[in-house]
C-alpha cells in the first residue's frame, strides 16, 4: 500500500484540527488522522514550529491552523472562488481562530480539561467570551451574502465548515455560552 | 476624479499596514493612505470588527491583517502559483504577525511608543523575543528553497514583503534584538 498522501497530526480533540479532517472527509480524501496521546512532547521535535496541527504533505510539512486550511481548501473545492471571498474566508477563519483560543485558554483549559486551577473571576470571563462569540457572528452574518445558504454562497466554503467545527464544539463543551445568532444556528 | 479603488485605513506607522502599502506601491496601483492620527476611536465605529488596518474595495472592507494581504496579492501578483507555497506564504505571514504582536506589547509599547510602563523583567523580555525571532526565521529558512533568490523562488512574494516591513521595523527601532539570520539580512 502507498504510504498516504497526507496526514494530519493534532490532539485527540476537535478544537483546530477537525475542520481539516471533514474537509477530507467530504472529499473523500483518504487521509492518516494522527491524533496524539501523549502531549505535545511526544511530537514536538517533528512540527515546523513546535504547535499542532501540523499537515504533513508530499511536498513538506504545513503548521498554523488557517495556513492549513487554506491548503486543504485550495486542493479540494472549498475555497470560494474571487479574491474578495478568499479573503474574507481567511478573515473569518483568523477571526474565528483567536477567538477560540481565549476561550480555550479562560475556559476550557480550567473547566473542561481541568489543566489549570479556576479563575475567580470565571463568571466574569465567561459573560465576556459570550459576548465576543456574538459580536463575532455579527461580523459573519454582516459580511455574508443575504439569502444565501452559506456564507459566501450556496456552496460551502473552508469558512463555513470552521465555522462549524468551532460553533459545535462550543455548544458541546460549554452549552451556556450559547447565541441565538443566525450564522449559529445555521453552522451547527 | 473617480473614487480611488482602494483605501487602507491604519495608523501612522509601518507595522501591519506597510506591507500592503508596498504591494500597491510595486503594482503602481493608486491607493487612498488613509493614516489616522487620533487613535483607534476615531474610526473604530466603521471597522467591521473594531481593529486596524482595514481595506475599503468596492465589494467591501476587509480586515485582518494576512487577510487584506492575501487579497492585494491574489489581485496584483504576489501569491506564489501552488497551493502548497500559498499555504506556506500564509503561515509564514501568521508566524510573523503573532511574533510582531508579542514584540510590540512586551516593547515597543513601552520602550518605543512610551504608553505603558516599562516592565521590571525588560531585559530578560528582550532575551526571550530575539530567540523568537530567531526561530521564526529558522522555520523561514527551513521552509525556502535554497537558492532562491526570494522564498519561495526568484519572484518576489507577499511573504518576502511581510517578512521585510516586519524585520525593518525591528532592525530600526529595537536594533539590538537584531539577527545574523541569513533571511533576516536578505530581507533587509
Amino acid at each position: 500500500m502507498a504510504a498516504p498522501q497526507y496526514k494530519l497530526t493534532y490532539f485527540d480533540v476537535r478544537g483546530r484540527g477537525e475542520a481539516a479532517r471533514l474537509m477530507f472527509a467530504l472529499a473523500k480524501q483518504d487521509f492518516e488522522d494522527q491524533r496524539i496521546q501523549g502531549g505535545l512532547a511526544t511530537v514536538k521535535s517533528t512540527t515546523p514550529q513546535g504547535f499542532l496541527p501540523v499537515l504533513e504533505t508530499n511536498e513538506g510539512k504545513i503548521s498554523q491552523t488557517t495556513a492549513i486550511n487554506t491548503y486543504i481548501a485550495e486542493k479540494f473545492g472549498f475555497m470560494p472562488d474571487t479574491a474578495y471571498e478568499k479573503a474574507q474566508a481567511i478573515s473569518v477563519m483568523l477571526t474565528l481562530n483567536d477567538l477560540t483560543g481565549r476561550i480555550s485558554s479562560q475556559l476550557y483549559m480550567p473547566l473542561v480539561y481541568k489543566v489549570m486551577p479556576v479563575p475567580e473571576d470565571v463568571e466574569e470571563k465567561k459573560k465576556t467570551l459570550a459576548e465576543e462569540i456574538n459580536t463575532c457572528l455579527a461580523f459573519i452574518e454582516n459580511l455574508s451574502n443575504s439569502g444565501s445558504k452559506f456564507i459566501f454562497s450556496d456552496k460551502i466554503s473552508v469558512a463555513d465548515i470552521f465555522l462549524f467545527t468551532i460553533m459545535e464544539t462550543q455548544r458541546q463543551v460549554l452549552p451556556e455560552l450559547n447565541s441565538d445568532n443566525e450564522w449559529f444556528l445555521k453552522s451547527v
